[in-house]
């Protein structure tokens, strides 16, 4: 990942003039061309990029005719955490829910809310991370706009991606198929990010620094469906954690949950910081983590399948799909006892992603 | 266009408690689910928002496989202006963006960056407005993302819509495909949505009252589509007005343009709030007018089609593509001079949009 040097740059109101982003950037005008052709262009640049045009013109070649579409706004705080950035987490994220379909990602477009008084070496370093993820995930950026607001208007940068995945053909996958008898699958750790973020924002010191596990995981889906197309649900555990997507998924597909809270993977870095500060790791957010519910005799075969790729070495089955308590999770504990994890009222801590 | 009451609303944590926006409404819990459920669904619902996945699964039957894509942010301030408002704006926006390659706009996903302390009745009114901008256009809001920003870290809100539509087989229209020879048209009167803007920022008071002139134009695109497609070049007049417009498609095909000032159509209150204010029409944003490149032969039967449509009654020609100055724009005024109009450097106004 090289971050673009600004001392070449010989426009007629060259960017290196201006070390900070000023209102002009968002203007549509020759700034913002400026800003287009010596930042985002070398970083993003791909003939789809290059028509230029009001929107961007994609050849889909959708076998079954189906995409995925999404999108998120980023507003992490701070904008660099250990482990990542806003910009990686930007890419990740949208590759992410396009990937809980069982889509291909392949194109997104990003919109850039700058706010006046950016160091252009924060949004050099930034854009340069989400370029590189781009091509980690195998995406191409394709569409973009550039917004600039007053200062004290925004937090440094939010960025806002979409993207467009296919679904390959005879891939059914949806929160509302869990089946009664399915088993309930993690694919690592809980609670990294949100601990990692929380770590940094509130000055909290570990033995060892506690990394995000921000990752795009369309590869790892891709492994999966590999070895059978019969997943029913699968979803990412950001915002709310653990707790919120298996709530979800027993709602959606109207069934009861129960799982194992001793078989919840989580770092004893993370344990223990959660300890320490009281939080419980299903309720923390993850950004490179799912949840799959698969039929009881393909349990093995995906557990394989995950445990060879390298975002899923720590997969772990948890639980399964039961008809009784529709829409309850209930959690075994190691003690002997169980309770119902509820849905979040919220995240503990706001601006996780 | 209903704004949705408040006051029925008995969800455990009723959103009639908040009349405010609060950090949780973003958190990915159960306020933010509330959120979701109480405005936002009543409003946008449709059977494909209803599947509520990480992404939403499209249907795109595009006989010829193209798809058009685009991404905005709507940063305009104050949300709320003379003519329209960001809700509406950030369909229109988006809409045009995919009408300008020819495509039939069919979706939209919203990102919503909420500030928090943000009013929610104030919300109610946007998104209302939002909601029945989709309607007038005839796209769906497919998925969507809420975030909640820190007060002091955002200025009420700001929206981001990104949007998909198809290409007709047989449309090929796009900013370098100009033609020597071909005919420069406008749909309509320059600087409406400029001076609006500036007019309620700056206190300014001038005898009628200038309105947005924010529509989407999707509908006559099709309308000229209806009777050729044959049509080279389309763009909408945004940041920048029909300057910057004139100037990328002349970079961009590298042909010469000229236009003769005096056939430009500016409403007589625009052109006094301009004089006034030293500001020059062809300078000052649009958001629903287009400018576009036909050949000669056509015009006529073009712009019978153009002003036969509501949003097209102004049609004028008011130039041509050249040979010689490839990259350059000539105005040539109503006194026999002539004039290179220049690549404005910026915006005059920031967050025009």
């Amino acid at each position: 990942m090289t971050i673009p040097s600004f001392e070449g740059w010989t426009c007629p109101r060259p960017l290196q003039n201006y070390p900070n982003i000023v209102m002009g950037h968002g203007s549509g005008g020759r700034m913002m061309a400026d800003l287009i052709q010596h930042l985002f262009e070398p970083l993003f640049g791909n003939d789809l990029l290059k028509q230029m045009g009001d929107s961007t013109v994609l050849d889909i070649n959708a076998e079954g005719g189906l995409l995925a579409f999404t999108t998120d706004s980023y507003v992490v705080s701070p904008l660099i955490f250990p482990g990542g950035d806003i910009g990686e987490l930007a890419v990740n994220g949208t590759v992410n829910d396009l990937a809980m379909r069982g889509a291909h990602p392949l194109y997104l477009c990003a919109g850039f809310i700058l706010e006046e008084g950016l160091p252009m070496e924060t949004l050099g370093q930034i854009s340069s991370s989400l370029a590189a993820a781009c091509k980690a995930a195998g995406v191409l950026i394709v569409a973009g706009d550039t917004k600039v607001v007053n200062k004290g208007h925004g937090d440094g940068l939010y960025i806002n991606t979409s993207g467009i995945g296919v679904i390959p053909n005879g891939v059914n996958i949806a929160p509302n198929l869990a089946q009664v008898g399915d088993a309930v699958i993690v694919s690592g750790t809980m609670g990294d990010h949100g601990i990692a973020i929380m770590s940094v924002r509130e000055g909290l010191k570990f033995e060892s620094q506690i990394k995000s596990d921000t990752v795009p995981l369309n590869g790892l889906v891709k492994t999966m469906l590999g070895v059978t197309n019969d997943i029913h649900c699968l979803r990412d555990a950001t915002r709310g954690g653990l707790s919120a997507v298996l709530n979800e998924l027993a709602t959606a597909s109207k069934v009861g949950i129960e799982f194992e809270e001793v078989k919840v993977p989580v770092r004893p870095e993370v344990r223990a910081a959660c300890e320490m500060l009281g939080l419980d790791p299903l309720y923390i957010a993850n950004e490179g983590k799912l949840v799959a519910f698969v039929p009881e005799p393909l349990v093995d075969t995906v557990l394989d399948a995950m445990r060879a790729h390298a975002y899923g070495r720590e997969a772990a089955r948890i639980g399964k799909v039961l008809e009784e308590h529709p829409g309850l999770v209930i959690a075994h504990t190691e003690i002997g006892g169980s309770r119902v994890v509820d849905m979040p009222s919220g995240e503990l801590l706001p601006r996780i992603c």
